[in-house]
């Protein structure tokens, strides 16, 4: 309990972190009145979408509370609402503060780029703290309350269920906020771009244009909102399947209390050096913004490789001691150490690739920028080709990452891998969050008409955004993939107990399941698992066309009815294109995001009245791959392909080919329009709905051994 | 011996067939002198292209049939050989009637549609019937030679070792005819038209484009020589694979020598009811092409249900007796029929969803022309929707296609569900090698100046030729994934001999595989097989990219340096055009080629330094299937995808959303560009793509056991 305490301490820790950080930046200079109204503006729009957004996912989650508790007991419904409510907290503390900082950092980018940069990073680093640290209580605080409160085994069925039920509860949030947020975003911004750059002639941001604000608005409840509920999301289901993976492994051993505190353990120590990390993000006298991030990166890096080591030996003292599982596998905490060394490994490793197929200094985005001299079409074909082969290296990464940790200590190995490469998060979604408040204070300079220098500093600030947004995003789907290898492995393991005992679970009776490739109703799974990403990416992307296309009406009835609009005349009405799109993003999100919790309830059932039941489940398990293996190519191939398409755009901008207004500009632009719903809507998205579909899996496994 | 002569007969009735109607299609009418002179060129082009296709491919191949003879033998190199003589023969006859036939339609045309149809479709027969005959000619006389010929038993290892080397010898053809005939093509396409209809605003077909023979070129290298080559390797693959899987599952039991014949049968019967069913092609009083067409289509469909009957009854008498395998397993040859029934259904159901995403009268393409209205970027993310969603239909299709077969007969009935498939090859590429036919027919009445109406007949039977190319595709790719499955099986099966005799194969002893889904390395395997089609897609469209921006440059300069050209007093140099197109296709080509055949090498090789001989076992198995499960999706998607642009940007020429010349009609004409090697380069050579890997990893099997 002692150590529980400490975890659970470490996860204070960062909330007292985001109260004092959030002091500090409030504090700070608002500006002009100009700024404050198009700041209000902006903050409005986001609250009144983020209020509707979870109104909605409120009625879903509460019908799944209720049936969760009639069938699997309130405990474990508790559970749901606890994920649920600290994924939504995490979402909405970070958006708010966001939108807050987005004025400030404005203003203080007219004083020096590193008042505003501190600025900046600092809100990002409230919500990259939060997420983590409100992450890390929830699994904690249920574990303790369950086991040293109410007095469960730890590895009791209700432990599991309810553990499992956090993740489904933080997976629906994530879904939702992940969909929800990306049509609106990309709504607005495809839709602004098509009608404002494209057709009117007037540039990003300006005030003319009715979308701007909507766009403005966007950032915070996509990029801010939607990527905090998914990190959030991938760390809790990560370290619960960890947690699981210990349970069945480990059931009936005395180091079953050290490896489930060590993923807890990891993600506490690792709070601390992300805390640690972000004092190391100062502004150099080379001005470099990206090396100032890289630096608080590699501190973090470093001083979480020196806690993992102390922390394996708090955990497990003797670090050559020999933990054995149930199965008769033996190796030592020396060996999870090793594993949780391949996670932070692995996490630089996809950091480094994603910067390479995205950065404008290499050769993936000058292709791009090559072929756009020959037009539109040119364009779109190197990007595709770009984001096709994008995916190449962060596979053969990941791959030699589960082999290496396999090595030293089988499946729980690839688990601590995970929950390592997931402890970082904290840092790394402060680098992400980030992103829409200098977007924002872009946004901010431009519509208020500060002076050049102030939007000169806001536009550093900005590129230097979008190339974490990308590198975020591979860090999200690279342990997104991983972890949901572990969720995979729990699906087995679980199965595995309950066909163990068909005693207590009558359902698994006479159950016998045959995983192998050579059963047909495996290659069927994989089948069906494996279009389940390709099917949801297109909605996605359907779902922004409609919302964009809806936006580009809006506009041009604003210019036809009120010419004023264009010679500076009359206000246009910003607050009818927001209300638009949350409406649209709100209609879209609903069907898209039932697929993933629908689909493993399909597949069992078909398989089921078709072959039985032994065949059901090994259908299901093998689903749960094929998502995987397409999900995470094709969620790769969106988002690395889109933060090319993006910084392609930039880089003709910052004069090649050309330069901005030619026609290799003209072609960029499209292929940065056909990549903001890749990168921002449909790739992101893949992640959640990749980990709902193993985690409903591992909730019917629930309900059949319950029932 | 007399059944087999009646299979071996079949085949040569094909070849009968194809002879007398290349007579009738060369003793047209070849038209003006000004025809003759375009038709040469394009001829010339398209034979100087092959010749030098075949050259580079025959010293690979050279290479590569001592390797087999040095370590399998040279029986087994002669079914290389054989396999590869015989695939290259398919395509270069087809083509070099296809390039005589096309002024022989333009011709025609002049007359009526009805005898423009007769001398198009005929032609295009000539090329199906060969795949098909030469196909099952080149199976059918393999096995009579070394089983009745030489005297192997059927189930020796030689005889099986020599009919996978067959099939990777027209493999090997298959991957370098798609991927060099794809570049070529669309390189030609994508840049004549980028600097022709783009930049100098002449029509497509227009003689003062140089590039313009290049296309027509093109057509027939890419769609003609590449689409049969790839028809002729699924052909013989799968039978092949079906008749591994028989050996291994019947060995030494009473049924084996019918369970054998029974896919050459219905190869056979299929060869006659193709053939009655190109006189079912005759256009009614409604003019409708596609009407004649699919009137062709049904027959042979209908048809080749009673053959199937009639040839399940010869080959096994009573329909009821019990088939057992090695394994136990127990089914009747009337299940087997259902299975075969299952292959003409998911034949059938496959053309209709691909009539359904990429014809004009359907949702899809319309929704893709409605978007084009709001530029070219939303053109491309709706375009990119429907590629995204077209995965999903066909892929169920397959799915209830294997749960169907699977429970009446096992792997065995999925194989034989196959086999049906593909035995209507000969129909489907009939319908296939029309595309290229009509298309230069097109150009020619263009290039010759001949009148509008004859245009607007050749036209009209262009447009139909696009449908049916994709409709060709998506038949192509579903009966490749399926074939892909059988070929697992092969693998499986032939591991599974190999370990229960180690005292005959020592390689394999202590070898225990577990292909269950828990062991990592499995997993590893599925993750490194699916990034295959992604990596091999993009090298496609890069590789594309690349040799349309030569066109574009060769042209430009061109036009710079013979100002006469674009005022019609001097003709464009055509020949530097092709062959700068040559010299690209083939460059381009070698690399992507060697993925497939090299990766499996790789993959056994590292799991094996890593893990051992089991693990590497297993992680090659998974890759097989990791393979096709993101083939197929990346396949549909691109094929289906590029339909869908291509068809919209028609449709919007048929007048809809502002029609030609709109602003709709250019964001269209970028989709078409885009989708151009997503549908006809990328996209297509998946499958081959995925067999070859399927293939080199049985052969792998083989040359492990003779060591």
């Amino acid at each position: 309990m002692l150590a529980l305490s400490i975890v659970i301490a470490a996860g204070a820790l960062s909330i007292i972190y985001g109260i004092v950080t959030v002091r500090a930046v409030m504090a700070a200079d608002t500006g002009t009145q100009r700024m404050r109204d198009i700041a209000d503006a902006i903050r409005e729009g986001a609250q009144a979408y983020l209020r509707r957004q979870y109104t909605t996912i409120a009625l879903v989650g509460i019908v799944l509370f209720v049936l969760l508790g009639f069938v699997l007991g309130w405990i474990v419904a508790g559970g749901f609402a606890a994920g649920a409510v600290l994924s939504g907290a995490a979402g909405f503390i970070g958006m708010n503060v966001s939108v807050r900082a987005n004025v400030r950092t404005a203003q203080a980018a007219t004083n020096s780029l590193a008042d505003g940069l501190d600025i900046a990073f600092r809100s990002g680093a409230v919500t990259g703290l939060l997420v983590a640290g409100l992450a890390l209580l929830g699994v904690a605080v249920s574990f303790a309350v369950l086991v040293h409160g109410i007095g469960y085994a730890p590895d009791s069925r209700t432990v599991v269920d309810a553990l499992v039920a956090l993740g489904f509860g933080a997976s629906l949030i994530s879904i939702f906020a992940r969909l929800g947020g990306g049509i609106f975003t990309k709504g607005a911004d495809v839709g602004g771009d098509l009608v404002g750059k494209v057709e009117a002639g007037i540039p990003e941001d300006d005030p003319r244009n009715p979308a701007t604000i909507a766009d403005n608005v966007g950032d915070n409840v996509g990029d801010c909102a939607g990527m905090a509920a998914d990190l959030f999301e991938t760390y809790v289901v990560s370290i619960v399947a960890t947690m699981v993976l210990a349970i069945v492994a480990f059931a009936g051993s005395p180091s079953l209390g050290a490896v489930l505190l060590y993923p807890l353990a990891i993600g506490a120590a690792c709070i601390v050096s992300s805390i640690a990390g972000t004092f190391f993000v100062r502004l150099g006298v080379t001005e470099s913004i990206m090396g100032a991030l890289y630096r608080g990166f590699i501190a973090t890096g470093v001083l979480s490789l020196a806690a993992l080591a102390l922390v394996t030996w708090l955990v497990f003292g003797d670090p050559t001691a020999a933990l054995t599982t149930a199965g008769g596998e033996t190796f030592s905490p020396l060996a999870l150490f090793g594993c949780g060394v391949i996670g932070l490994l692995l996490t630089a490793v996809i950091v480094v690739i994603t910067e390479y197929y995205t950065g404008t200094q290499y050769r993936p985005v000058q292709s791009i920028a090559a072929a756009s001299r020959t037009g539109h079409g040119t364009n779109v074909i190197q990007g595709l080709a770009v984001s096709l082969e994008a995916t190449a290296l962060p596979a053969l990464a990941i791959i030699a990452a589960i082999i290496g940790a396999n090595a030293l200590a089988g499946l729980f190995g690839i688990a601590i891998a995970v929950t390592a490469m997931l402890a970082l998060c904290g840092f790394v979604v402060a680098l992400d969050a980030f992103g829409p408040v200098t977007d924002n204070a872009g946004g901010i300079a431009e519509m208020a008409g500060l002076p050049a220098r102030v939007r000169t500093a806001t536009d550093a600030l900005d590129a230097v955004g979008n190339t974490t947004k990308a590198v975020t995003k591979g860090y999200a789907i690279g342990s997104a993939g991983l972890g949901a290898l572990v969720l995979f492995a729990a699906y087995t393991s679980d199965l595995a107990h309950f066909t163990a005992h068909p005693d207590l679970y009558t359902y698994f009776a006479g159950v016998t399941v045959d995983f192998s490739l050579s059963n047909p109703f495996v290659v069927v799974g994989l089948l069906f698992g494996g279009l389940l990403p390709f099917v949801f990416g297109g909605f996605g992307m359907t779902a922004v066309g409609r919302a964009a296309g809806s936006v580009v009406e809006e506009v041009r009835r604003q210019f036809r009815e009120k010419p004023g609009i264009m010679t500076g005349e009359s206000r246009p009405d910003y607050g009818r294109a927001v209300d638009l799109l949350t409406r649209a993003a709100l209609r879209e999100m609903i069907l898209p995001s039932l697929l993933p919790v629908l689909s493993p309830l399909v597949c069992f059932g078909v398989v089921l009245l078709v072959a039985g039941r032994s065949d059901a489940f090994a259908a299901v398990g093998a689903m749960l791959l094929g998502v995987i293996v397409t999900g995470l190519f094709v969620a790769i191939s969106m988002t690395s392909g889109g933060g090319a398409w993006d910084n392609a755009k930039k880089f003709i901008e910052e004069g090649h080919f050309g330069g901005k207004g030619s026609e290799a500009h003209k072609a960029a632009v499209t292929g940065d329009t056909v990549g903001d719903p890749y990168k921002d809507t449909a790739g992101p998205a893949i992640n959640p709905m990749i980990k709902i579909t193993n985690i409903v899996a591992l909730l019917l496994l629930a309900v059949l051994a319950h029932g």
